[in-house]
Formats: structure tokens, sequence, C-alpha cells
């Protein structure tokens, strides 16, 4: 292998790859990082065996020039020193030893064989089981991802389920304490139920440039592909039956109110300073009262109480009534709700809530359980 | 207590003096900031006992307004809660209860008795011991603070040595293994030594607006008072004698080489990437051969080595010698030196070797003790 690069092409190239790979891997190959070159492209691939990403650049003759093709497999410090190095950089493999040199500096690298690098399934590019826009995906992720559970007591239950049903596509994801469900449609006619880990999808909404297309291949029981323009995402799936939830949304309430979305957020993070636990994870508990206005509290035996006065938009049904819920969770439930307006819609002191956004042509919402106060 | 304050002046007010406090502090009365109203000021203190700042804003009438005089000591929250308000804030003490209010957000805070609050000592205002521009200060603090030791087994090693003799002061800190030096002139006259956390002088940088005068008051031997503006700084010295430094710094060099700072300094960051045992938190180790230009190289069994050349200014003595030392120690030493230039002053590979600027007018050094290689 012998090749000249640009330093910025091969340091964003790396970039893309090195996130899941762990030079203390057990797995001796994956502390390294793929690079195949051929005439054509530039191959680069990262992996910890349950994620992998693989990248590659073109050969266009002026940011990347191959003189021989090859394979190899580098150290991680690769990325780092392509990071700081300013200028032109010629790799050349020779044995097992990688020179990189770039003006007055010089990287002897030890590298690991490339044969002993696990191999990539083979996909059919032209074929997804589903293809959409990534800032429609990436939207899909910030309004469910954030309710899965981060536990390992229900291991499927760290995972995001994706729905693909003929034309309509939804997400969804609960730590049985709080549940976000967003949908939308698709064209893919294809019908799928899988659960991807809600930390893999945060990594590919971190690493993929989302203005670009999405497109997603199912092509075994055990792993997902996303791929989106140079960048492809391969995914371990969670294994088990994911919990129906369908059963747990209700449809009749006894009350709904409108707020302003912001000024309740607000509201949520001024009393949360004083919610009881709040170093509990879960930010404290809060206490919102409906009498003419939302009012929502909090106490500590500690510090004293605090309270905030919410006007609403507009209200059907029971006019005067408590709940209490998790600061954190009525806090991200706003935050992922992208509307000015949400819909608060109650059941009952000890039954579950929604929020929902008013305007949106975004069909999601956010189910919370109260919490249970004397 | 009666007071209305605008909530951007609580808030950075709050923000001068809550750095030190807290809430799980074992003595309980430090665990609140204590707040005093006059008709002329609102004062602030937050100490942890070791450290305490005090602050004060004038009654000006328009962003403070004073009803009527009292004090109080504030849980920590209200820090918190004043910076998430957005309106005028009235503050009311009735007994031991504080009501916040500010439109329709109202908390009712449980406070602390002030007269438990330890008082600070009298302070003669007018007639620090010494002082100087709070960029001086600042600078002195950047060139020797970071070179303090980091571990408690010979605690004086934690501080930095203030030496002001007359119209000389300088600032020192060692961690046994490089040293730091900073020296500036004073009109002060008086003579003092002593040894003064690094940790504090670095909570006081990142605190005090350095663009004003600082006055420094030296009346016990175990505290140190700082003031700038209408902020104060109470600090503890440590007490024991602070080694003799002046014997390790040498006099006589067998070579002096002139280097350019910033490209030492990028050699050494991309070199650094294959030094040996980069994660014992001193960077590796890093070997300079100087034979017509300064080569650096590192090397790791795993990884392979690699090699920056730099082209020296000048050179006199000695022109051929190998040394190694850890690349954390000479980074942060290239750093805290502002000049373009720096002179690399050579003993001998077992002996120390120092770094001085070329062209400042501040007289400074830094001292780094070579590592043995095999």
């Amino acid at each position: 292998m012998h090749l000249k690069i640009d330093s910025k092409t091969l340091a964003e190239a790396l970039k893309k790859v090195e996130k899941v790979v762990n030079a203390k891997h057990s797995t001796t190959i994956l502390q390294g990082i793929y690079m195949e070159a051929t005439h054509e492209e530039l191959i680069l691939i990262g992996s910890d065996s349950t994620e992998t990403f693989r990248f590659h650049v073109p050969v266009d003759g002026e940011s990347l020039e191959v003189i021989e093709p090859g394979k190899t497999v580098l150290p991680k410090q690769v990325s780092e020193i392509s990071k700081k190095m300013k200028k032109d950089i010629e790799m050349r493999l020779t044995g097992f030893k990688l020179l990189l040199k770039s003006g007055k500096t010089e990287f002897d690298l030890n590298t690991f064989d490339p044969e002993e690098y696990p191999k990539l399934p083979k996909l059919d590019l032209e074929n997804p089981t589903l293809s959409l826009k990534g800032t429609e995906f990436s939207k899909l992720i910030k309004k469910t991802a954030f309710a899965a559970s981060d536990s390992e007591i229900r291991p499927i239950l760290t995972g995001v389920c994706l729905n693909l049903d003929g034309n309509n596509l939804n997400l969804i994801s609960t730590d049985s304490h709080r549940l976000g469900l967003a949908k939308t449609s698709s064209t893919s006619g294809n019908t799928i139920k899988l659960v991807i880990p809600a930390k893999s999808l945060d990594k590919l909404s971190k690493t993929f440039d989302l203005q670009e297309d999405l497109h997603i291949y199912c092509e075994s029981d055990n792993q997902l592909i996303f791929r989106s323009g140079a960048l492809m995402f391969y995914c371990r799936l969670l294994e088990g039956n994911y919990p129906d939830t369908s059963r747990l949304i209700p449809n009749e309430f006894k009350s709904e109110m409108k707020v302003n979305r912001i000024e309740f957020l607000n509201a949520m993070d001024l009393v949360k300073e004083l919610a009881n636990n709040a170093d509990n994870g879960k930010g404290g508990v809060v206490k919102l009262h409906v009498n003419g206005a939302a009012t929502i509290s909090s106490h500590t035996a500690q510090a004293g109480k605090g309270t905030v006065v919410v006007d609403y938009e507009s209200l059907e049904g029971e006019d005067e009534y408590t709940i209490s819920f998790s600061a954190r969770y009525m806090m991200d439930a706003l935050k992922a709700i992208e509307d000015d307006f949400v819909n608060f819609k109650f059941q009952g002191a000890m039954r579950p809530f929604l929020l929902t956004p008013c305007e949106s042509n975004f069909e999601e919402l956010q189910l919370i359980l109260p919490v249970r106060t004397i």
C-alpha cells in the first residue's frame, strides 16, 4: 500500500470510524483501524464487534492519490496523529510497518494483519429495507431515545423499538416509568419490528450528516445497517420481545390543558431547584396544581419551597386537580416536543398523563407516570 | 431584611462567592451563603472555612434598593434560582423565612442563623502589604502554579512560594521533578515569604477580574487576603518550610539552543502520541536529540515510533547531545512561556535543563529534570 492524502481528509475520515475503536479491546485486531486502498477509493473501518463504522474516500487525484493498492490495520493513534499534522501525508506499507511521512515528521507505525480483521457482511446497496430523510429519522430519535432505560435490569428496555408496517414507521421507547412515541410515513412497503440500542442511535445521530438521505438495511435478525453518503454504521440489535406498549397509551382524558411549552419548561427549571431528592437522577419530584392556572411547586425539608404560576392558554374538562411527577421526566418530554404549545392530557392523579404537541404535523406523544406523594 | 434587586445583579454577585460553598459541609452554617443588607451595600460571603469569598454590591437605587437592613444566611440553592429568574427580585426576611418573589414566582427559603456565621477578621483596607496590577499577578501565577505538586505526600509542595523582598516579588513552585519561577518588581518595601495553595491561586485567577489592581494583605501567619474591586478572597496558607530552591537552579550550561516556541510545542504535541506510558499522568517520555537540528522522538513497543525535526534558530556550546524528559512537563513549560522563542539550556544528559524566554521583559525560568532511559 502506498498513497498520498491530504491530512485534513484523512483526519476527518478517521474521525468518522474511530468512535467505537477501543485501544484496549480484548480482541487485539479490533484495537486498530482497518484501512484499504484501491485505485477507486480508500476504505476505513472501526469496530468494537457490536458497532462498526465504515467510511470511504473516493480517489480524486487531489486530496487522495493511491500509488499502490493494499490494506492494513493501523494502531488507533493514527487518528490523533493525522489530526495534528498540517500538511499532505504520504503513507507507505512495507511488511507490517507503515511509514507515515509529512514534511519533517515521520511515524513508523506497527500495524496488525488485515487478514485477521472481521469481514463485513455483503450488502445489496441498491435495495434498502427503508429509506428516509436523515433529518426526519433524527427527529424520530430525538423524540424517543431519551426515554429508554439506562439500567441493564431489563436489557430490552435500553433499546428503541422500530416498527415499520407498510407505509407507517414509528419509534417507541420506554423505561417503564415514561414512554416516548413518534410516527412518520414511509414509502417502504416492508414490515419489520426490531429493537435498536438507544446508545447506538445516539452515536448515529452524532456521527452521520443527517442532511442527506438515510438508508436502512435489515438483512439479518441481529444486525441493522445504516448508510448515508459515504458512511455506513452496522449495529447489533437487542434480542427479546419488546413489551406491547399499545395498551399503555390512553385515549380518553378527564382534562386537556394547552400551555406555552417554553414557559412551562422555564417554570420547571426554576422549581426543580427545590425539588426533593433532586440528586436521585430523576431531578426530584414537583407538583402541578391546576385551578384557574397551572401552579408548579416543589419543596425540600431543608431549603424551603418554591412556586411558579403559569397561565394556561385553554382548558377543557376537569378544571381542578393535583398531580406529582419527576422533574427530569417532565423536562425531557417538554424538550423533545418542538411545538410552541403542548397539550397536557390528564386521566387522574394516579394515572399516566400525556404530553402532545398542539400544531405539529409530527405524530408524537410523551407519556409519564405520576409519582405518589403523601 | 427587605430589599429589591435586579436578578442579574444578584446572580452575578452570588456567582462570585458560591464557588467555595459546599451544600454538604460538615459545619452546617457554611452550607449557606451569608447575606447582609445595609443602607449602603449588600454584602455576600461564601466559605468552606479554608477559603472565603466576600463580595459587595453598592446601593444605587436602580439595580439594588434596600428597604430594611438586616442579615441572613441563605441555602445555596438561591444561587441557581436567581440565575434562572429573569426579572427584579424582592427579598423579605420574616423570622428565619426568606420570601423571594419575582413576577409569578415565589420561593419560601429556610435560612440559617446569621449570628452563627464565622466573623471575618477586621482589615485595614487602606494599607495592603502589597499592591500590583491584576494582570501582572495573573501572569506570575500562570508561569508557576502548574508546576506545584498534586500529591499530598509533601503537602508544602502543593503550594506556590511567594517571596516579597523589598522591591522584588517572585513566585516559585516545584513538585520536585520540575520548577517554575517568575519575578517582577514591586514598590511595596515589605518583606514576606509564605506558601499559598496552588489551588487557591487557581480559584483566584478564575474568579477575580484581573484587569483591576490587586491588593494583598498579610496580617496573620496562616491567612492571606486578596482584594480587587468589590471582591475579597481570604485563603489559608500552607504551614511548614518551603525547600530552598535557589541551589537547584544552575547558572552554567554546556549548550544553549534557541528554538521557535510554537514549532517546538506542536512537535511535542505530535510526538507525544506515541510516547511510552502516555497514561501515567505525565504524558509519557520523549527524547530530544540535537545534532544540526532538534529531533524529537518517541516510541512504544506496541504502536511504533515517531520523529519530528525542528530547525533551531541558533546554538552555542555543545552541538550534539541527547536527553529524555516527560512530554507533559515540557509542554506545560512551553505553554507557560509566552515568548515567540525559547532558550533550551543544557547541562548534561542526566542534569536538569532550563527553558527561558528569549526576549521577555518578564524574568522567568522553567526547570525540568530529565528522565533516565535505557
